[in-house]
């Protein structure tokens, strides 16, 4: 505990050999407003289980085929094709490099947990097609070479090219994570210092269209300690070129970028440039401790969490630029939610809990992570969600690829990466933020979870620092969890729901004990003014938000209801299904009449001698719909 | 009611020189399939009451105070800049030639009600402006001039070039009605003789990107007996020139062109598009009586009214693509329900009740008019709702002006050309559409409504034929009516709901009946498949649908519920509120808490707890909204 300690307290060695080894998913050892350290990924071992299995397919074969896929669409040609390895025209759309750099990062991090010498080898090469690509200016994006040179930072509402290269940033400094080479990161370094020679608010403006840079500059500021790169980010949040750029409001809502962030007080337009753009402000206020920061992204995360967010966590209403809608404007089958906005989701409040400590913003990580991110990946690791609605009639929804093909590596990264989000360090002890069968080890402490999680609460932790010390071991309880304890030495300490259970003590090598959590599913009302969702109710257990599927029902689901609300739930846990689930049963009915035979509209007289006959209602976790054959699906369920 | 027979079972008199004076809204009097034939406007003049205010404001008020907009965003000078009249840029977006046609039908339909020497002089001057601007060769559009003139017809999926056209023929045809002078007509015509002399199978393809042409070629026809114009709708509805023009799927679906309109199961696309389309193919059913056709509407017109049409008779649930959404996707405030979309609905149903002499269709008409297109203008007729939706959060909705300004002047031509939609002949007699103090007055034949409908059910009439003569009134029971009877010579004869009552007899010059229609207020519900609706009543009287809007209210909206359904409702006719409405009072209650201060999501247990408290709930005609400060409303009420 030595060294845990030191790292907590003292620590600023940046000069030493190894330092990268240290570094997590972020890096905020030294950050001045940073409550919560992240202990980095190749710290903790997840044993086999729920999350465990998912990134096993991942690496074995949602990484190599998206890797064949962007081969096959030409996405690596467009980086050989301007060093003359490689003469074909160039393909997809303008934004193609960052999905490239995500699969990359996906890569580095699974580099992180332990050596993969095939991947290595292939993200190696790429590393080299990518740097011979590169103009000696330090310029790199294959889109705007040949006629389109000249527009390059002219129309920078479209262009991406800072988003490609804050994508190429976090490619660069996860490589340098998992190997302790910069050959990557440099690449962007070099992409970065000729923004910053020639960018500014004395010298060109600077505008990202699609936020993404702010987060990659404050890591890579968090890498190197170089300052000039945490005000470049502060300068392109101050949003001072509104001016300059010749920015119209539309495009300030939708892009969330072009005015400061500081003067936002609601979130619109589009999700994803949103929650990266709140990513983005929250580093920055980690880094700054500016309170304007603070006060403005409190706010914000009140609009989210109050007025703007699904259940499953998923955020971005609107099909229609794939935007916020209204407050309570949530829509079940036409609900945007795109997987990567979900994970943007989950990124921002892993930077607020990061910035608070408080367990709040860890419970929406949970439920986003469960439900809105795990959803959008089949469970052969070859499919993947763009959107993830919260109904369906049953159209296909899982596709391989997507022209644009954000969601399916940004998918693999947070899989990859997942370890890293486990645990914190602060200068009182180890924050537990995730429950799963896993060892940390961490600066001489060792942690290990005995769990079969989500499927079972119960926890036993077996707790061997170095040798016996005092520290705090704080273990989130959840939000849903409404009867919590901890089972210690015959004694039971009690947790509160949504908050972290501290438990300080020394804590000698081996000590032992088991937290209980409260696995009981509950119906879940939604707020009256979420119009589609009024009169229903949605089921969760655990973090597992659940929900109807056709193939699980005796009659078709938009004819069902579900009846006697207080009755409980049958649990069975179904080794035969998606890998082995738990399924809820309960007391529902259908219609006689099937409704689409039935009027659009009638008195409420005539539609109150409908007919209904009793039918039991079988649930399935919400993230592993749609792995059969595309069929109908709700996660509101009427009540009768 | 020599006359009337005569012009119903024989009558062919093209050659005569005042056959204009008999031709409605459309002309039916030769259309084979014609079930019904409209009478023309000018046979009936509206008395005082509800529409007619709503008339005087529109000849008063909308229709000089649209003409001053359209001068001063200089929608017609730009065809004085054709013609050299005026030297300036053209303005507008590409399609304003239609916005200007349509408010000339308008007034032209206003000539057809009576002579204003104004109005008159300021059309004709309007009318030469736009003879000037006419090619020689026919060609008219003020969009695809100067360096566009290559562009012509080469991109109809958005030129609007036909669309433009349509309206000018419709225009043209409304004018020659009214005053016999087929100056305007005779313009168009030039355009479309152009067209065929240049477009069609074996020449240059041709596509009516925006549906409207094909209605306006079928009513030419029926002005003129020229069948080469039918078989031009003929052409464009084939929808064979899908591939010579490389039409794309998304393309045929948006503009509900492109493909056989026989092809067509669903709507989807554009709602607009759609309506004209289905109207222009309904049409051309009335001359062609093909089968195809006829299988075609009903199975559209089922698809609608089960699945895709508003309570108020809105359609096109979508902002994105202005478009229908999926079935039962009718969501609330983000209703677009654009009100050319409700227009369109109208009208299409008026040629379906023609070709078939069924009720179910005036009940549609109905139900649009009095609602969906009634809210479309202020009280005071200048300001217009571009979308109708069902519910709103405060948001200005009505503005004087819009850039595409295709709502205000159709919304004008509706209530200008009203009086043509009332009465219907037959070779048994006369159907009656619609009630409203009136006076029909037409080819021997007199029928006065005395009534103070919608406000009252009553309707007293009085026929008086030129002398004694055997045939049928046959009066519409509207399906909301669920207790209506016609009291005749001291017997009392009941109507069947959605049927029209057949009084068959020999009339004698001053006979009296009295139709008494069940004007009760009932709560309406939805087909529980429409998501947003569930739970929730909207209230009917009448052919009003009535709604919340807050400040009649002692509670704000969203906290409001509905409670003790099946009491009634306290009546209250309001003089001084709108010019005179009822008001529906019924028990509600509203939530303690303000929903907006409790969480988004929590367990239904939790949710069962809010209190409410008992308020008294006030409801007021949908059509009515938006005419004081702008404030929130609601159709659909949640029931407790």
């Amino acid at each position: 505990m030595i060294k845990l300690a030191a790292c907590l307290l003292f620590a600023l060695h940046l000069s030493a050999g190894d330092e990268w080894r240290d570094q997590g998913v972020i890096y905020l050892d030294h950050s001045p407003r940073a409550v919560m350290h992240p202990v980095p990924i190749r710290a903790v071992k997840l044993g086999a289980g729920f999350w465990q299995e998912r990134r096993r397919v991942n690496v074995e074969r949602s990484i190599p085929t998206m890797f064949e896929l962007l081969e096959a669409h030409g996405i690596v040609d467009n980086f050989r094709r301007l060093s003359g390895r490689k003469d074909a025209p160039r393909k997809g759309p303008l934004y193609t490099d960052s999905d490239l750099y995500k699969w990359m990062e996906a890569v580095a991090f699974v580099l992180q947990s332990g050596d993969n010498p095939k991947l290595r080898a292939t993200l190696d090469a790429i590393i080299d097609d990518i740097r011979a690509a590169q103009e000696p200016s330090g310029y790199l994006n294959t889109n705007y070479v040949g006629d389109k040179v000249p527009l390059r930072f002219t129309e920078m509402y479209r262009s991406h090219e800072l988003y490609c290269l804050g994508h190429l940033l976090q490619a660069g400094i996860a490589y340098y994570r998992a190997t302790g080479d910069r050959k990557l990161l440099d690449i962007g370094i070099r992409f970065v210092d000729y923004l910053t020679a020639n960018f500014g608010p004395e010298k060109r403006p600077l505008l990202t269209g699609h936020p993404e840079l702010e987060m990659a500059l404050v890591e890579l500021y968090r890498t190197n300690g170089n300052r000039a790169y945490l005000n470049l980010a502060g300068y392109l949040l101050s949003g001072v070129e509104t001016e300059r750029l010749h920015l119209k409001p539309s495009q300030v809502s939708y892009m969330f970028s072009g005015i400061p962030f500081t003067s936002r007080t609601i979130f619109e337009g589009h999700a994803v440039r949103a929650m990266y753009a709140s990513s983005g402000a929250t580093d920055y206020y980690l880094e700054t401790s500016d309170p304007l920061y603070h006060k403005t992204l409190d706010t914000l995360w009140a609009d989210l969490t109050n007025r703007k967010m699904y259940i499953t966590g998923g955020v971005g209403s609107r099909s229609d630029g794939e935007a916020f809608g209204d407050p309570y404007e949530l829509p079940n089958s036409q609900a945007y939610t795109e997987s990567c906005a979900a994970i943007g989701n989950m990124m921002w409040n892993f930077r607020m809990l990061a910035a608070s400590g408080e367990s709040r913003f860890a419970d929406v990580m949970e439920r986003a992570l469960y439900n809105g991110i795990n959803s959008g990946m089949s469970l052969d690791g070859t499919l993947y969600c763009y959107r993830n609605p919260l109904a369906s009639d049953g159209e296909k929804i899982r596709n391989e690829w997507y022209d644009t093909t954000c969601c399916p590596p940004n998918l693999e990264r947070i899989l990859a990466s997942l370890p890293g989000y486990f645990y914190s360090t602060s200068k009182d002890g180890l924050y537990v933020n995730f429950y799963h069968d896993s060892e940390l080890n961490w600066q001489g402490l060792k942690v290990t979870q005995k769990t079969n999680y989500p499927w079972s609460g119960d926890v036993e932790f077996t707790v061997t620092p170095e040798s016996a010390r005092e520290f705090t071991m704080f273990l989130r309880i959840p939000a849903w969890s409404h009867n919590s304890n901890v089972e210690l030495n015959g004694g039971k300490i009690p947790g509160q729901p949504g908050q972290y259970l501290a438990l300080r003590r020394t804590w000698k090598p081996g000590d032992q004990f088991t937290l209980r959590l409260d696995m009981t599913p509950h119906l879940i009302a939604a707020n009256p003014r979420i119009s589609e969702d009024a009169g229903k109710a949605a089921l969760q257990r655990g973090p597992l938000i659940y929900c109807l599927e056709q193939p699980d029902q005796t009659a078709r689901i938009p004819d069902l209801s579900l009846i006697n609300p207080t009755t409980g739930f049958a649990n069975q846990f179904r080794k035969d299904l998606f890998g082995g689930v738990v399924v809820l049963k309960h007391q529902g009915a259908a219609y006689d009449q099937p409704l689409d035979r039935e009027p659009l509209y009638e008195t409420l007289d005539q539609a109150s001698r409908r007919k209904m006959n009793p039918v039991s209602l079988t649930f399935i976790p919400y993230y592993a719909w749609a792995n059969r054959e595309p069929s109908a699906m709700e996660v509101w369920v009427p009540l009768k």
